[in-house]
């Protein structure tokens, strides 16, 4: 038994609670300012809002103001905020001995050094101190996992992936169990650069539903599965070679941070959804209004890619013919321009 | 133009009619003894009674007896038959003049020799009369393809192989065209297993949505998403592991023929429904028995598998402890065995 600290009271950092406390840790779970009424229903009555579920009670909940309090103690702490709040993580820590604690993290995204296309346990590191960095190798959480499955107990399996091989078991350690089956993967890259892209590329696959409902079709085994199926090979076939591209390996792609997170974003995440919508015929700014400030991974990631790929061509590693998908997923996005597979570079391309 | 003739008028073999048309050739459309109502419907009034659609009147139909009326001039055959009537045809072709025709087939499905596991192009050959052989090097057509869709003009994508480059190359010529994409691959073993194993897989991915419904869920986007992907990209990794075994390219697993036509099998296809009756907790008969006598092209490759797994590991090239999946749908397919995914094998296993 551990006394572990989970920092970020969204819905996946609550999510991941679930399994720590059924193997029997004390779980702390402690909000970022953005949390307050999250920890305030699960004090008041164990219900966590946005899971529209009665969390475990044995998990702690912590308001920002006491994070020193739950981190008393801790014998490791896990970041559960968005990529939006990773800077503030990071100067919330930065004072703190808890630094030196093992970490991990579930946020997922890409920055553009203007160099080079980072990750983001990379990028964490650096927003450390320079005395805690060369002690501090985050451990990345990939794979495919919906929230609110995990939190109900579905039968998950996730990939931990980090450089230091005893923090990666480590934290397989302490969280494996019944239903929560953990893989162990070096390739730090490969796995965080496809839990970032599968956002971009499951919009572009969303399109086929939307384009099949425009066109008065019914949803049914008869549909635009074949469009649609296309653009997931092609996906990942991508997903392979921008890991390729950064030093990652492509093997990455080819299992759960790829395929698998691929597929659960199509089936059950709101990107797919969004992807719909411009399928549907909406503009940009009316689709992005229609989901209602749900935040959208996708326009992120792409918005990185679209200042990464001429910076890649330019060092010669990329050429301008491939990644035909992705492009045209960044011209949708950022010029409006319209949804037009290039399903010939498809196949032209690739092997 | 050319003048083709395709024997078999099931759902695939009228379907890709359509493109074929549209590219203006002649096309021919020959029915088995089987399709004598098909043949009938579509001279009566163009109406394909099993794709519940018009197709074009340029398709001109004939029952089987005028076979070699449909041949006379034909200058390339397409074998749209069942893996079922895989003999049925070679016997019937054996000593018509146009087994000298350039041949591609639409049929999928494995043999086990005994020794090896055989792909059906080279089934067929193998078939033909010694004579024949050594010019007949049949064209495998694969890739994420619904019928019902290509005879609707849905835009797809897949990939031609055969080990005769330049037949590949004249039979994407001929059926490319402005909805039909055609991908060139030399790797006959490698798409050809992919193409008959993803109906296996997709039956194991079905389980999820019967599991989850048996538990009184609901579909959404919570549900068992997250069990149903580990499933998919587990499928994946087997399938190119499988590929490897028999000499086969495993790159050809990831893109059209492995992720992309899995993909589609499960969003659009009868064998995902099969198995989500699996899941549902219907016995196997039971469950066959639901199907209303629609060919179940997964319990074909499984029992081939059965048989092919012991011979394989008896020549030491797959240990016992691979294709965790694959053993487990083969247990519940052949020894009613629960559904029971094997999870910790996943996480443990693979690269």
């Amino acid at each position: 038994m551990a006394t572990i600290t989970v920092l970020g009271a969204g819905m996946m950092g609550s999510a991941l609670c679930v399994p720590l406390v059924d193997r029997g840790h004390e779980v702390r779970l402690v909000g970022t300012p953005l949390d307050t009424e999250i920890i305030d229903s699960l004090r008041a009555h164990g219900v966590h809002p946005r899971l529209k579920l009665e969390l475990p009670r044995q998990i702690r909940a912590f308001q920002e103001p006491e994070l020193e309090v739950a981190l008393a103690g801790s014998e490791a702490l896990i970041l559960g905020v968005s990529s939006a709040g990773i800077r503030w993580a990071a100067s919330r820590l930065a004072g703190l001995p808890s630094l030196e604690l093992p970490l991990a993290m579930i946020t997922k995204g890409l920055e553009w050094s203007g160099q080079e296309l980072r990750v983001l346990p990379d990028v964490l590191r650096d927003l450390f101190p320079q005395s805690a960095r060369s002690r501090l190798e985050p451990v990345g959480v990939a794979g495919p996992c919906i929230a609110g499955e995990l939190a109900r107990r579905v039968d998950t399996c996730v990939v931990f992936t980090g450089r230091d091989p005893s923090a990666v078991e480590r934290f397989a350690e302490l969280a494996s169990g019944p239903y929560y089956f953990v893989q162990r993967s070096h390739d730090v890259l490969g796995v965080e650069v496809c839990a970032a892209l599968k956002n971009a590329y499951a919009m572009g696959i969303g399109f086929a539903a939307g384009l099949h409902e425009r066109a008065g079709g019914q949803p049914g085994s008869v549909a635009m599965h074949n469009y649609e199926s296309a653009v997931f090979a092609q996906s990942v076939l991508e997903m392979q070679r921008l890991v390729q591209v950064i030093g990652g390996d492509p093997a990455s792609a080819v299992g759960l941070a790829g395929v698998g997170d691929l597929d659960v974003t199509c089936n059950g995440g709101r990107t797919g959804r969004f992807g719909k919508l411009l399928g549907l015929g909406l503009a940009m700014p009316d689709a992005v209004a229609a989901m209602q400030g749900a935040t959208l991974e996708c326009l992120e990631v792409l918005d990185v890619l679209r200042n990464a790929l001429p910076g890649l061509e330019a060092r010669g590693v990329l050429a301008p013919s491939e990644l035909p998908l992705l492009r045209q997923l960044i011209r949708v996005v950022h010029d409006e321009a319209p949804i037009a597979m290039p399903f010939a570079a498809f196949v032209r391309g690739s092997r």
